[in-house]
């Protein structure tokens, strides 16, 4: 009998360590999503730092209150609405639904940090899962930002931002993350090529095309370089962008297992290396220089082009998806200058033609044979149907209604001095 | 007898897998917490980003400086005394102690990495607790710095941020961290909107009384501009600021709890944006104009008013706290103007204003109902009285010695080019 | 019989048990060494601000363009051959192999992250492994390009660090870290005070002495200081060195061993404060001012300085180490002025002085009593040997064929016009 008991203590007591295991485990890889969590909102300064270094110094102010009140509404409304419609139970099956049960507990939780209640699947909480997504809810707008900068009127950026990040965004990204149609579909987007930076990127073009090009940018034919306050600000805003990436692909296998994570991490790394590389080459061809400007929007192409399959793409594939990324980029800023569609810093190019180019490059290059170049082409035609649509909708209406554009007078002294009574620089040694 | 041998071996396996399992603990803890170390260690260069953003050019350099050296004069204080004030076996029961035989353990251990000997209760090793508390009390003299920017010699700067981090910041915290009188009380402060942020902000108040206006700031009754020499820096200096409250109060849970860690981030991301909305607002309604100042020191109101109570606190009530931190900053700004009391960039109305809201907040909202508004409010009070008052004595006696304020032309032509002899920003194309 | 089931299920749960636990640790550990990767990799804007800071505004375009192409070609280069050279089987034992297995498995690996094929010793896994070894391997080139900046050909950089970090860097690493003769010897090197750092500081020196000095910097035999562009961009840049160093010295006890990391962080941090320290008292007594500059050189001196015994060295000789690293920078500095050797950020005086003396430094204040100075000695000699010889006849090689400097017409009018056909900053209001 006493042997017995013995075994049952000890039964009991394994039981117990297998719950202390896993907690241990939920512990670790909840530490990798929430870093992965302060590396995706660092972006936001990289995206402001791309913005108002590749900007003119006259909007520079401008620029910089786009970039922090971004994240500022996209937290809060994604806080609000867009969580809940993105990882829903479906109302209407795979399109439409509401989490109507989370929001209740997310807002009226006891909040004394019982916190328990909702645990995700794949071993981290419903916090960081919450502001894990939060975080990349928010990069969808500022996309947009940075392309039509130095001309849009503010009040109307941020409506649309309002409802991008707070409706648009959420709602297509249900249909994959959130276990909806395009899912069911077997459409492949690890990270969000398509559902984070192509959703951005058509809302950027849809802006692009009605806000129109910056005065004196298209001139007889000609496109005038406008030189940008600072190539500095620029380079510190790359750099923080690739560093956000280790936690935006890193952080969407949602568990801090050790080989996929850092397998992704090479794949990213080495794919943002190529694209620097294709974005060099491209522009040393295209334009005989040594193109410093090409060289960090290949970096960001090639990090846009891996994040659909960064955990089903080979190394040496990896490479080619980020050189054809850069490559890509220098030939679509090329063509959308042609077009006279002016976006400021590349956004249409960096985030809608390498986005498109990276989800199909899954079907291309996965390791995984349930993926296929059709699926893919299915999933960013919906997706981009959709986004650019939705985009053209609400600055069509803003447009006909408050405007989107600021008067020419503005434009041309620059918006700080109007609309913000401060300049980005003031750098001076004699009173 | 032989069932009996098997056992014996899985209990002392089961011994042995708990041991192992703790051990794995106390590692992702730990790595939390030195990540969180890393993360408040930036803070000093968002801080550095925003004094020299909003600083005058011809004082950038000067700036940087102290903000170079105030993280190594705090760093190398608080390990010479600093750590060993604030975490002390108390001599005067609950306010006064200091533990000299960890002062040898620190000083004489053998070093080898033998590093055993002291890991501090919930989980992380004593040296990532001294790490993570010496980053901590650096910023409380940081924030003095930058309010009385611009005039203030260095040299009396540095002295005082050697006792004011060194004896004063270690001692106000050691009555509630380190178990003392104000702990016994039942006071909260869960990661320093008092301890950390009012005590820095009495500091700058006590500095900015002293040491007068920048000459040129208060004109017949007029608050003059001076602008800042770069915006830019400023947005970076903010943004690493937030990143590095992610470490800040995440940190200050003093363990990876994934439910407690993520909830605190939650809680402190959403009074972030709500200040940044607040301060936003407020300056419009005040100023008519769309102020990226206000937004920027809002973000950072947000975050001081969330700290003390960011694990007690729910997500709708942060976003009310870190709202109405954000709208007070702008009053506080206003009023602090009214009484000629020149701050350069906002601390005291940051720090201290909202170091104060966001600490009686916690009487307010918390949803642990031990805490009350009344001990809240003597706990401000202590902390508060003690706080000014060493830094008033302190700069004070350096005011009647050495003295605290350059002369007038150096302070007129610029603090860079007679202390320094170079100048922040040499951007010249001719030669 | 049915208790005897029962022991049996209990030891086959004990088992499974044991997996678990020791897959978390492997988790844990890894989440640790991917963000060391990180913080590695941020070290690379790290040097991109310090050395754009620091150099002149007309060249700032083509500095910025270096770091940036630097850490690519460092990646892919050592992605290509450096890894498999430094972690080899050695063909001649000791001194030269080539890992042709790795090789394979890294290019042909199934790919579909099925990455369990190599999990390092120590807990983490292969993809890991590489890409923290590959972010290091890239300083060792971006350390030269500081040197040489302002005056060498882009291309004979680029071609230079393709040589450097893909051969030279992973051989002589090979003989410590990928356990060759060095190892056997007993030299120790815990982080690269001599494998990086003064590996690239030998780099620096030959470059230094064969692309001469700038035109205008020695005039009559007096020393012409070149006002660098941006203060504020070389103390972001050092900031954010010190930083990466977290994951530098942090990541290099390769897991995430609680004591041993945080031991780590501790003494690195107290050494950069304290170089910061020695380099500001020194330079107040050399110079009579108050010298920025050599405040920052004398932070990343401490930090090169306590690199090679960051974990054998006690916080009180830390502190000595750091200092004596703060001054010897700053002489350093002096000497090489005397000798004409223009050094534009005093890489020379941080990494190869203070690399110099941090590994002897072990001889001296290891608390192992295996360390030996006279093998530290003969450790540096033959790595700088190695070094310099390699480096200079790489730049030998160059300059005989296609040229290592640029035009004098191009170095008066500045790098950025005439090879990037942009200016860094463009900072003017009135069109």
């Amino acid at each position: 009998m006493k042997y017995f008991d013995a075994l049952l203590v000890n039964q009991m007591a394994a039981t117990d360590l297998s719950v202390e295991i896993s907690n241990n485990l939920l512990t670790a890889n909840n530490v990798w999503m929430m870093l992965s969590t302060a590396l995706v909102f660092i972006m936001h300064l990289g995206f402001a730092g791309v913005e108002a270094g590749f900007g003119q110094a006259k909007n520079t102010v401008n620029i910089l209150f786009k970039n922090t009140i971004t994240p500022i509404i996209g937290i809060m409304s994604y806080a609000v609405i867009g969580f809940f419609l993105m990882y829903p139970g479906f109302d209407v099956p795979g399109w439409f639904g509401f989490d109507g049960a989370g929001w209740s507990m997310f807002w009226f939780s006891p909040g004394d940090a019982d916190v328990s209640f909702g645990y995700a699947d794949g071993g981290y909480t419903y916090w960081t899962d919450f502001l894990f997504q939060a975080m990349f809810a928010a990069t969808a707008a500022t996309i947009v930002s940075g392309a039509i900068a130095e001309r849009v009127k503010l009040g109307a950026y941020l409506i649309f931002t309002l409802f991008f990040v707070g409706i648009v965004y959420p709602l297509i990204g249900s249909w994959k993350w959130g276990g909806g149609a395009l899912d069911d579909m077997g459409f492949y987007d690890f990270a969000g090529s398509t559902l984070v930076h192509s959703v951005g990127g058509w809302g950027a073009l849809a802006g692009v095309i009605l806000v129109g090009p910056r005065i004196g940018k298209y001139v007889n034919g000609k496109t005038v370089e406008k030189p940008g306050s600072s190539v500095p600000l620029a380079v510190i805003g790359v750099f923080l962008l690739w560093l956000g990436w280790f936690g935006f692909n890193g952080g969407s296998v949602l568990s801090a297992d050790p080989g996929l994570v850092s397998f992704v991490l090479v794949t990213t790394s080495l794919a943002a290396c190529a694209g620097g590389l294709g974005g060099f080459l491209a522009a040393y061809f295209a334009f005989k220089r040594l193109d410093l400007g090409m060289v960090l929007n290949g970096i960001l192409a090639g990090l846009v082009s891996i994040t659909a399959g960064a955990d089903v793409i080979n190394p040496a594939a990896a490479i080619l998806v980020g050189f054809i990324g850069g490559i890509l980029v220098v030939i679509s800023a090329i063509l959308l200058d042609k077009l006279k569609l002016d976006d400021v810093v590349g956004a249409v190019s960096v985030h809608l033609t390498c986005g498109v180019w990276g989800t199909l490059a899954v079907g291309i290059f996965s390791t995984n044979p349930d993926h296929s170049f059709f699926t893919q082409l299915i999933g960013v035609a919906i997706c981009g149907a959709t986004a650019f649509v939705s985009a053209f909708v609400i600055f069509f209406v803003l447009k006909s209604t408050v405007g989107i554009r600021v008067s020419e007078e503005h434009e041309r002294t620059g918006l700080d001095s109007h609309e913000h009574g401060i300049r980005g620089y003031t750098i001076v040694y004699d009173e």
